[in-house]
């Protein structure tokens, strides 16, 4: 629900600032958390009309008439709304307005998402579902274009294509503010005609380049990937990593996500090194329902960065004025001055942060963490709905592996799944041949592991296997969560308990569940895309604990057992991976055979 | 001359990156003096192409080609070209092509000019004529569109007018960064549709809206003005006027113009105040050319900013990347970083600021202060020529002051000329009647003043008194750059200099001229639009400086006497001043009688 610009609202806000006519709302004797200057000065009014910051100064009685609401800040820190400046709504398994209804308690007025997974599923007509959600919420909600889907074009098929027209296309809707993460940075620096071309449709536009560079080399790659524009990056774990995005003119995006732990390093760029902090810039990434829930947003992370030794204020800027600037926003939102949104929050201490009311667009959504609004409910097409199209009822003969013909054993290659740790390891085993088909083998901890096709309805099935969750009964475990090309990805012990997951999954039309003997044990739906849940964020972080507590009951010890079943399908990240077109060699880019 | 953009040339700049492509040029082992960071780093190379930056960092050997121009930096700092953030050509009396030239030397690579001046004579094809000439300029010269034309309407007719639909015209030409600073304050204030409706179009193409509030209150006036968009402001002059803005989301420009000192007081908001520095800007607003052909330009504000106590760096950013954010250009010129325009100065030390090497847009302009280009020759259309149109010749009793019927004396108005400070003083003076003629008053120091029409050939003169400027011989001095609306401004001891003086000044097409018994004393002759020559700076200069010679010859004292003289018709600051439709009393905005 786009509020007037400033350009249309400011006749109304120059006679609330000379007390012509009166404010919608006058918070009193606040202390304003100045991002622009750097200071903290007490005592403050802030007037606001249609949405806008009219006046900020010592005294705004002569804008406060009958029908201004009136609100005491009573010393209170008035603090800018807080910008997640890169993140994916999909990680929390839940709608844009879901997540929009979870964050605004936590004070978090602005998001800059990149629907990158549901782009996979449904290309551009995806992505503009979630646009649209976006601009239907009480706070601002930007979105970039998903730059790289598939993300490694011949290696995968996904659910759709994002081309370069797409993009351009994109680019003329009202909330888009820039490309996605250009994760595919070798495309960028041997000057991938695609990449560049994505690139120059954004910053012709006017808008943000995402940036996505992971590896921790800083050497040509890295030099040649800079000149192709992405004008940011939230791949940077490591102080060395912020210090050389930061002097080469990008933004280092330092993320706290719920399984991201990259501000602490980084941050020592600045309490360390004393670099000016100006381009520094905080995000989450991927959060999942859980979190947010249970532990907060960008409050959360805002607190972290202060807890690693940053002044309170230049936290704040890294999650308001920084941002802001940075999508050319800062006319906009970002800091509490004339024109600008009113989104600001209040809190009686910077550190802790507690965020105690929480006004948007000049409308008071939350106070003491509870929601004060309603949020429309999403409505999402039915296109968005019944996404696992499998073309058949599976069976557990489809999950078969046949040997070599006359093999009593085989060599084959296993994925290895690397506990805490997003790569995976190329395993070799020898595992044992009955009837001509390969077995798996429990004692060695290596199930199977199935990419079973769901976009196109071709019925394929690729077959593999997996080693490190450490199931030790008859069990399977399914997802349509499967980045980044997000087809069904089923890991058991039991072929039966295989084909139920995956059949379970085709009849609700995506999520992730578990089976055991042929029982369905948990069940997370995601009737959106295969990807979110239109429930509450509650309901899915219960769901999701249930799911994991499933996996464990099961035999798994990993961590992060689910983000860990989710990844196996990344044929972007090394070693080796599945996909629709078979196992991936991700150190070589290319198929290989399963038997050695 | 514009260079292709950073989309055009970037598979180019990661082929030189990459060093599958050998650059144009190469700087080897400069200090990267790093304006994100606030790092200066030693013993780096920089690899250009195309005009633009394509590599940063500790060896720039794979780019080096047979065809590469190899620059030793030896050890010097690698500063990002300098910045003039608002400013007015006019001011140096020489057309854009010529203040190029002159300021180039001295390490000037953009500059964003406001063409306020030829905007009253000629109007917007004025201002285009200017932009065609920025346009064609080796360094970037970005032009705002005038706002206030005429500066007071009602009080004043200019030579053209600039409409909300010029406006918005102009923001489709390619170097148009934005509106001219917003004089009429008290028009946003009370919230004039037309000033609103420039913001607004500007707003609305997304560029940036100049300001200027010259008042030292920070009343409800100022937060009004502030509520109406204005996003800068370069008229505060105190610390605390610096302070207010910056903290209401406007940025400061603190300027050192011939004129103007407002840098050393402004500044201590950081040096004394701790206020963070991202906010800043340094401008020169108007520089004559004997400042520029002697003193310097952007190199010696931010030579005066680091004399006032600023580090080196933060007076860096000021005149590079936070420029260059204000006009939301920081993705193309402020920092010497990939993708940027290679605009680079070479200096052996930062507070002294010698200025070495420039570079612009990848090519070596000048060296040791010494140009090494060809500037093309600016042309300007035949329309620019002749605008001195009086429509009759003048003779002495044009400048006759008739007294009231019967008078022996009167009481008069005179506008009191004040010694250093742009406002007047409105005096009384009692003067006498000789043949029904009001008299001038040697010994009082008053003398007549004149405005002759000069856009439409009325023929129209209004006369009237001013005291203050000392002539103690019969002499006359004429000008026709007489802010805002430049009709030409006559002020002399004898009627007859006056009527000679007026009718040189038709005769060579403008400019300003001292005559005395009839003879000529000195002239500068400004051909375009009766505001600027075509001539060399230095040229100017020499001939600015005999015409100050002749007025003080002629009894002058003052220490700016033309700027004062061409000040006498600014009718938007107070006490009194003359314009084409008479006295105008400016504390009240209405015209006056010249007698009492």
């Amino acid at each position: 629900m786009p509020i007037p610009s400033w350009s249309e609202l400011a006749p109304q806000l120059v006679d609330v600032a000379m007390g012509r006519r009166m404010a919608d709302s006058v918070i009193r004797k606040g202390k304003w958390v100045n991002v622009h200057t750097g200071e903290i000065i007490p005592d403050m009014d802030v007037a606001i009309s249609g949405g806008r910051i009219a006046y900020v100064g010592a005294d705004a009685s002569h804008a406060i008439g009958d029908d201004t609401k009136v609100i005491e800040a009573n010393g209170r820190y008035m603090v800018p709304g807080l910008c997640d400046a890169h993140m994916h709504v999909e990680s929390g398994m839940i709608t844009v307005s879901e997540f929009a209804r979870a964050v605004i308690p936590h004070g978090t007025t602005s998001m800059f998402i990149d629907p990158h997974e549901i782009a996979n599923v449904l290309g551009l007509k995806g992505v503009k579902v979630m646009h649209d959600d976006a601009a239907n919420m009480p706070i601002n909600i930007q979105v970039q274009v998903p730059s790289c889907v598939p993300s490694a074009p011949g290696l995968e098929n996904a659910g759709a294509e994002i081309t370069v027209d797409d993009v351009k296309e994109a680019l003329t809707w009202p909330q888009i503010c820039g490309l996605g993460e250009m994760m595919n940075f070798p495309g960028v620096a041997m000057g991938d005609a695609k990449m560049l071309g994505e690139i120059a449709a954004t910053q012709d536009a006017g808008k943000t380049v995402g940036g996505h560079f992971p590896t921790p080399e800083l050497d040509l790659m890295f030099h040649g990937y800079v000149a192709g524009g992405p004008a940011d990056d939230h791949e940077g774990t490591r102080k060395e990593d912020a210090i050389a995005r930061a002097r080469q003119g990008m933004r280092p995006m330092m993320r706290l996500g719920s399984a991201w732990y990259d501000v602490a390093e980084q941050v020592k760029a600045i309490t360390e090194d004393g670099l000016d902090p100006r381009s520094f810039i905080l995000c989450t990434d991927d959060s999942h329902s859980g979190t947010i829930v249970n532990d907060g947003h960008m409050n959360r992370v805002v607190r972290h960065a202060i807890a690693q030794g940053l002044k309170p204020i230049t936290a704040i800027q890294m999650a308001t004025l920084n941002t802001a600037q940075h999508f050319g926003m800062d006319r906009d939102i970002g800091s509490i001055t004339p024109g600008r949104r009113a989104d600001i929050i209040l809190t009686s201490d910077l550190p802790s942060l507690p965020i105690e009311l929480v006004m948007a667009q000049g409308e008071v959504l939350a106070e003491d963490q509870k929601l004060l609004v309603d949020i429309p409910e999403a409505s999402y097409p039915d296109f968005c709905r019944n996404t696992v199209n499998m073309g058949k009822k599976l069976a557990a003969d489809d999950f078969d592996i046949f040997a070599p013909s006359g093999a009593n054993q085989v060599r084959a290659r296993v994925i290895g799944v690397i506990e805490n740790q997003a790569p995976t390891k190329a395993l070799e085993r020898t595992l044992p041949v009955e009837r001509g088909l390969v077995q798996m083998d429990g004692e060695g901890d290596v199930c199977q592991i199935a990419l079973v096709e769901r976009h196109r309805g071709t019925g394929g099935v690729v077959n593999g296997f997996v080693s490190g969750f450490g199931y030790n009964k008859p069990c399977a475990v399914a997802s349509t969560v499967a980045h980044d090309s997000h087809h069904m990805i089923v890991v058991g012990t039991s072929k039966e308990d295989m084909a139920a997951a995956a059949n379970h999954l085709g009849k609700v039309g995506g999520g992730i569940t578990v089976f055991s003997e042929g029982k369905e044990l948990a069940t997370v739906e995601l009737a959106i895309a295969g990807l979110m849940s239109e429930e509450r964020a509650e309901i899915v972080a219960e769901k999701a604990t249930k799911m994991v507590e499933a996996m464990a009951a099961c035999g798994c010890t990993l961590n992060n057992a689910n983000m860990q079943h989710s990844l196996l399908g990344l044929v972007v990240i090394p070693e080796i991976r599945i996909s629709d077109v078979g196992l991936v060699d991700v150190t070589k880019f290319e198929t290989v055979d399963l038997f050695l």
